[in-house]
């Protein structure tokens, strides 16, 4: 199951489509750090609206991601995690220190234009 | 006993009126993550005034609380911790980890406001 990275603007939108292996997840780590290279982008919005499930691998994996684009100079903000995934995240004590999240697309890309306009300034 | 949610602008206030049961805390945590995605808020301020006992389940409730409202992209504070209950929950070893604290709904307004402007510039 490949997700789709879509480029908008100076942004990359990863829309995960369905549960995730953890083989697909490393694809996906590939895949943008290599894109936000490429596309010169300044942030990454990863959308996990579509994910039920999310373990220790896949925290730990996205926790991963959002470093390594940020050693690469870019944002990554993760949105739209459900209410039941947040509740299991915090029972199993899975954390997302560091990384952005917001509620959903809209917000996550207004979060991303206003950290690039302070920088801007 | 419910507690009752005001909606102020982008926040959301819990004012816990009396003691809670560990019934009505969970209640209380559904409840505010459900309508921070409703209503789109970008913070959440529990007011515990009222509470003249924090036990260790209520501490890793409101802290399990503000780590899910985080996961969904807001920011929780709770304000008005009294200062028997501070010493108590001290003296207990029961921590608010990784929770904003303020003195008063005023000054957790104000906190809010100011991480909000923050994030906007």
């Amino acid at each position: 199951m490949l997700v789709p990275i879509l480029k908008q603007g100076d942004y990359l939108i990863a829309s995960v489509q369905s549960e995730l292996s953890d083989e697909d997840l490393l694809k996906l780590r590939d895949e943008l750090v290599k894109r936000v290279g490429e596309l010169r982008s300044r942030g990454v919005i990863i959308d996990v609206t579509a994910l039920y499930v999310m373990d220790s691998f896949a925290t730990r994996t996205l926790r991963a991601i959002a470093h390594m684009i940020r050693l690469r100079g870019a944002e990554t903000i993760i949105v739209g995690i459900q209410p039941e995934v947040a509740f299991t995240m915090v029972q199993l004590g899975l954390k997302l220190e560091g990384v952005m999240t917001a509620l959903d697309l809209e917000e996550g890309l207004a979060y991303l234009q206003t950290l690039h306009t302070s920088k801007r300034r």
